[in-house]
């Protein structure tokens, strides 16, 4: 039987056919919503407090006014859980400027919406953590910080919809994005790293990029282990020129790199660090989701 | 009484409070969507066939397969309008790349879907062509070409958002946004010109604009007429040091700009050659919509 997503929308939980947005949402007409991203394990959201932060940042950052409460919200989403009944679930927050006047105007519009969906998380397929995946530099560029900032978590992802489309169009799991400086920002939904002569290292924040809350967790777990972890800028040739090379993200986790625009990474298999990592990161995520 | 909009949707005519879109929509997650915007005069949209070039092209830039032709679409606007039964309408056609399952791949889903919003477009306040604009330079930059190309006319509208809600919080009337070389390239909604020593001037499609279907008929009856016309880059001081400045769009059309940034422009009312191509413009449209 397929178990069907379960959405919120303002409160109510509806059917997926009654899962529907005025046209005249300013998410829908502009992209102008902002949204988080995260899993449960054991019906336990992951690093949900660090996802809500963010929230509220990319809210800041857009001066959308937050008319939920952080309260609200987290029970909303625990409603919206317990409806689908799933220890493993894929979790989407999405906030909008919601409804009024067409214009470009934030003004025209003061009544956020806000949107839940859930649905079952499957598990992805074993190959990609087993064997590693393929990236390809994509062509278009990221947005810059001091445009569309990519620290912004919002509903304007067509810049990675195309990087990812050269990635599809060329038969590669996915594609890593560089900066007006030519230096690697990240992938289309994850945080790069490279490892090369035991240096962990992945892009700065002012690269250009969404700090992963992934990322933060692997950066304090590589720390609590007294590895050597960086966050410095490189290029393309430096991660093919790495020993070891992954990605970061809340639902796929650690998910390692075999190459980069055809040329082979370290051994082209997942490397003795990337899968130590991928250990610690995975008993982390266990450790927080203990139920009570 | 209140003349509602008219909002097709695949081809059903809907009222507004059954206009709306599924939350798995591209167009609502991502902004993976593209759109036009015109108006009518006598029930004719002005300058149709342009403004569908133009759908194809953002189309061709995004990898969005066109489902729907050319055809069709055009109907579909005929059948709404005839519903709204005003002479004067605004229309905004969107395609979005559809619902599927959610991941940025666009090949998730392959269904577009169409959505037609006309509304009764009641004229907009006499203040703006009578005495004129004030607008800011944005803090923002714009995106640049080689990231979410302007050229494309999308659902991602968040950069143009953030510009405008600088000006508004200044109480201005628009902001205008800056490239990463300093260069001008448009309003939040419109395109902008200059006019010095008797030369109209607009930024060049290399500045990283959308390419305007108001400004493309400007050129072309500016040309007609005989009057001296470029495309070439300037500054914000180029604005301020100008004789005059106006800014156009298909809805507003030419628009007399009067300040930047608290700098009078000119004489700090519509100047002369502006106010000639305000009634140039208006008899152009007005000409390519008389009924039949």
């Amino acid at each position: 039987m397929k178990i069907v997503p379960v959405v919120n929308i303002n409160g109510l939980l509806v059917d997926i056919e009654d899962a529907k947005i005025s046209v005249f949402d300013r998410g829908f007409l502009y992209g102008d919503s902002i949204y988080e991203v995260t899993r449960t394990y054991n019906r336990i959201p992951v690093l949900l407090d660090e996802h809500l932060d963010r929230l509220w940042y990319s809210a800041e950052r857009l001066s959308i006014p937050m008319i939920h409460s952080r309260e609200l919200i987290k029970n909303e989403i625990n409603k919206t859980l317990v409806k689908l009944n799933q220890d493993d679930a894929y979790i989407r927050v999405i906030i909008t400027r919601g409804e009024g006047e067409i214009g470009l105007d934030p003004n025209l519009s003061t009544n956020n919406n806000l949107i839940i969906i859930t649905k079952h998380l499957k598990g992805y397929p074993s190959w990609w953590y087993e064997d590693g995946v393929t990236l390809i530099t994509a062509q278009i560029m990221r947005n810059p910080k001091n445009a569309t900032d990519p620290s912004i978590k919002s509903g304007n992802y067509l810049n990675n919809v195309m990087a990812m489309t050269e990635a599809s169009k060329q038969k590669a799991f996915d594609a890593i994005m560089l900066n007006q400086q030519g230096f690697v920002t990240e992938g289309t939904c994850s945080n790069i790293w490279i490892i090369k002569d035991g240096v962990i290292n992945t892009p700065p924040l002012h690269a250009g990029i969404l700090d992963g809350i992934t990322k933060q967790q692997l950066l304090k777990l590589i720390k609590e282990r007294g590895l050597k972890a960086s966050e410095l800028n490189f290029t393309p040739d430096d991660i093919k020129n790495s020993d070891e090379c992954f990605m970061s993200s809340s639902t796929r986790e650690i998910v390692p790199v075999k190459s980069l625009d055809g040329v082979t990474i370290g051994t082209g298999k997942p490397g003795i660090i990337t899968k130590q990592l991928m250990s610690l990161y995975k008993n982390s995520t266990r450790a927080m989701t203990v139920p009570k």
